[in-house]
């Protein structure tokens, strides 16, 4: 079966692979769709994420929904022909999800696509998935595959949004609006946000941005002054959630949060350190809040979907298949042109 | 012009009143709808609410929107004309909403229609009320002042809901689909619960449950089954909202919450004591939480209305004019007959 | 060697027993101390607790300290000789006590002494007892066993107090002065309380609640104004823990909680159902928080102990050996004449 | 008399000022001590701080204690000759200090000895002190003076320890051993912190930390290995408040803090931007938290030192009078000089 491999910076292989041996707890899923993640591309331009590089080849993705088709002989409540969207991480055993864990923090939870820990583990860009059987939530046969796939990146959103513990009837303030950005918005928007403002410098991005829910959005690349009056008398916006992964964003997000407000760091900035004004934190008395994946949230995100209480298809620009990985890679690179890139069989 | 005045438990009249002298931060607001609340039924067949019976004639209502139609003469960024939802609260001096205070808790708060301070602050139920200018929210003049009358019930289920902390992706359960119930139903959708359960004893609610967002309804005078499975295990629900002031309601409540979730007291009980059993506090090691008023929600309710981001419209069910005031009262005391009644000028 | 065993109501019986065989990842530990809890009288008054009877003979105890004799051959990190407290619960595999689970309450979690799950979890109170090896944490070697063997009802206090959120600089009010009333004031004191009352209608008690840390006691026994003057205007505490498991004290601590203020029921009531005036709740806007035994603190209790942060000496009254276990629960039972009774071996 | 005026950077003067007239509810405080903080030495040497400079003359001082010996003509429940602490600080009328509030981060709240609004507040350092009745806080008569006086930085420890919302049982670090270091040392103690672990450049410093209750402290001057070892495996710290002001310590502070734990920015840093390593926040979650000044824990300081549940008098290290103002401003401002100096009449 098509694999999506990873070796090195820039060499990424669409390759042959067989499954491998079926445990008693898990099932196999086809493959459906499978998003490609910002992560994704780290690995694809670098070689690695932030402090792990990969140390052996790397099948991406961790972004999918699809098909059951095989199960191990100890598995119960699922059976073959069932759609599902598949959670790329998993507790340990015992650990459950109601008992309020931040298990997800644990350096050692596993997740798929991610060379974190050692030996990686492998990732969904496949045509066959072996996973564990806890790790599929069914979803409504008649939700497109292309949705459901979205409920890892929409869990991730969730997450954020719910660390930011107060955004009901709160102004909030996305800056960047690709696709983590504007599922951010579609998440506030969910969780009861008042005024929803969004920022990007690329203007394609906005009307998504509005589609998914904000009320107003401003176009950095054109004029910078609606952003400005936001910071005004030390700042205005309750909750921010900086979702571009860019330095400047980032002190422009804490410039813009009021007094007792706030911020929220989601998007990861290129490595190494990036100055910020200090005393906005102290003088305002601000929380700055580092969000990271999720856990619970992805049965949220789940449900979410299939009862279509917000709706991520505007999102849903370019499905290429998984032969034409590398122009699906470069594709999803740039932003002009694309949002939520997916890959199928084929 | 007309009042509604209660007198004493049954003792409603309508009598004419001339408006106080307007100080010099104040506004007339001619009477759009003002809608009667379950705290105007105490008042009405008891004669007070709770320890705290009417001391002097009290005019009725803090449920209210209509058009502003004179300023004094300190008063800046209003305009003869403007429609707005009237909060029937307001801040000391110098306390300023956005700062996270509590002061909807002080004993000292003054609140229309109340007698809960001496000499009471008579309310809303007239053709003109003289409020502060800032107990006003201007709303689109395209907003029917039915709806925008529904901001202050909506600021109290706004509140219960913030006040259960985690709602977003949770199993909601209400108990009791009055005017209240159905309102925090709304309110928990629009703080982006996961799944919503309903109960009532009276079929006709239920109806008003699902048009306001419940998933499913649990009609208690057909059949307690559903409930009974919401308890199994020792509960299974993570959020559950009391708005029904009925002891065996509580009792139902306490047992669905799950180990470790919220139970919220909203409704007001019959006076006195009542039994709970502990044991459910104590070894699920639940917070029981009561939910009073509201404080900076009045502003996010008229936000949400005023944007249509939830819609009131399914629980406006009766209109009255002032002089039919007692009939009005007798209807909105019959939950078979009516849901949110309002009156209007007339 | 001896055991002390519960085989139905009052039919408590010191028998022999042999030791389980000894895990690859277990401990044999000696008894040095065993305190009897409230629990262990439930199990001996009435043959179980709520609604757990017990279901085979059970072996009494949670509460231990002692030195390891033996190791199973994979336990590492821990030496014949070492003196340890005994956590009676312990973490599924994977679930890091550090990560904010609350998994102690998981149905399923497994607490030594009790008949919550089936089997039983054998206790503590035989000579030697076989847990796991992450069950024992190691304490100094200066330090009295009994002391030690504070740590598990000093973990249960910390925990309640932890749930009461905010009690830095508070007024807190603890109604019975039990060892776990006693152990909340010393606990609250720790976590820096202002204020500290205590209030017990037995006046001995009171005297070891000033020694715990209470600025002042009430003897309800002799004169109940002073505790009705923490109720005027509505309430005046901040956090008011009941630990006396008495329906008159639980309703005395919701009207005595100050509005917005927090009320923890820590004691456990006698079974059925108990009343409470709801409008308390509600219209002072309280928070009621169960609490239920402990999880990480369990490490927080021996570190405090071990540092003598706080003195539990106040409260070792009696001493008696295993062979004299049913005197010493009839003791324990005698809340005049004793407060923490331990049992050592003999 | 005299009182001590900032004009200018390093413009100091000791001048003669009448009293104001007294309102009518105000009281005349003589001094007793008065501590010069870290704040007015910026004023000191940079005529300013942080975005406000002095734009008229300006009576330093913040931290006081003295006796009352006149009242206003409205003025109750005080009498001439009570010891009391001054708080710098006071609610608008209305805003009652238990309600929640966070007014102390209201832009126009007004702030003894402070520049950020205008007209300046005028300070405590001169020999009588004007202050509403509200602002005093009586004191045992036995309580030296200058122990009352440390009620002010206090209040902003305990301030910040509250920021950190979970310390009990925590391992907590400082970075920073000045007074203000040392106070949240004994801060975090009060609030029942696990161990405590202190850093500092000054070797002399860190013997004040261990006084104040430190369990174990880092000469960084001498080895960094110690700090290097907290950082191991991506930090191990529940909880490190920053209070050097240094954008290396807060580096490593965030390097230092464990996955999900909280940073707390107390100190004041240069002005201007200072680099920050995001990743840290972001891939461990981390709650960056800024804390500033202080709201009701000025009562609960008053209370912890009058009731000296902690001891400040091993940073009570120089006291002189008024008129050596300006030596004692040199004084304050050598860490290896000088703890907390205090100015004395005369």
């Amino acid at each position: 079966m098509h694999a999506v491999v990873v070796h090195a910076a820039k060499d990424l292989r669409v390759e042959e692979r067989e499954p491998p041996p079926l445990g008693p707890h898990e099932v196999r899923v086809r493959l459906g769709a499978g998003g490609i993640c910002g992560s994704d591309l780290h690995y694809y331009h670098e070689g690695g994420i932030g402090d792990f590089p990969i140390r052996e080849p790397l099948v991406l993705g961790h972004e999918m929904a699809g098909t059951v088709v095989e199960l191990g002989p100890a598995v119960e409540g699922l059976a073959p022909g069932t759609k599902v969207a598949v959670n790329p991480t998993w507790p340990c055993p015992g650990v459950r999800f109601d008992l309020g864990a931040r298990a997800h923090l644990d350096p050692q939870i596993r997740f798929a696509g991610s060379s974190r820990t050692f030996p990686h583990v492998q990732g969904f860009f496949q045509e066959l998935v072996t996973v564990r059987a806890e790790q599929c939530r069914p979803v409504p046969a008649a939700l497109p595959v292309e949705e459901a796939a979205m409920a890892e990146p929409l869990a991730c959103c969730l997450h954020a949004i719910r660390r930011a513990r107060e955004v009901l009837g709160r102004h909030v303030l996305v800056l960047g609006c690709g696709p983590i950005g504007c599922l951010t918005i579609a998440a506030a928007r969910l969780a009861g946000a008042g005024r929803i403002t969004a920022c990007d410098l690329v203007p394609a991005t906005l009307a998504k941005a509005k589609a998914m829910g904000a009320d107003e959005v401003i176009d950095l690349s054109a004029d910078r002054a609606p952003l400005d009056r936001l910071k005004k008398g030390g700042g205005t916006v309750d909750v921010v959630v900086e979702a571009a992964g860019s330095p400047k964003a980032a002190v422009d997000g804490l410039e813009a949060t009021r007094r007792g407000g706030t911020y929220v760091q989601f998007g990861v900035l290129p490595r190494g350190m990036h100055p910020i004004p200090f005393d906005q934190i102290v003088a305002k008395e601000l929380d700055m809040i580092g969000t990271f994946r999720f856990w619970e949230e992805f049965d949220w995100a789940v449900e979410a979907i299939a009862a279509r209480r917000l709706d991520v298809r505007p999102l849903l620009t370019e499905v290429l298949p998984l032969s034409r990985a590398k122009e699906a890679f470069e594709l999803a690179s740039d932003r002009r042109r694309a949002m939520k890139v997916q890959l199928v069989p084929g």
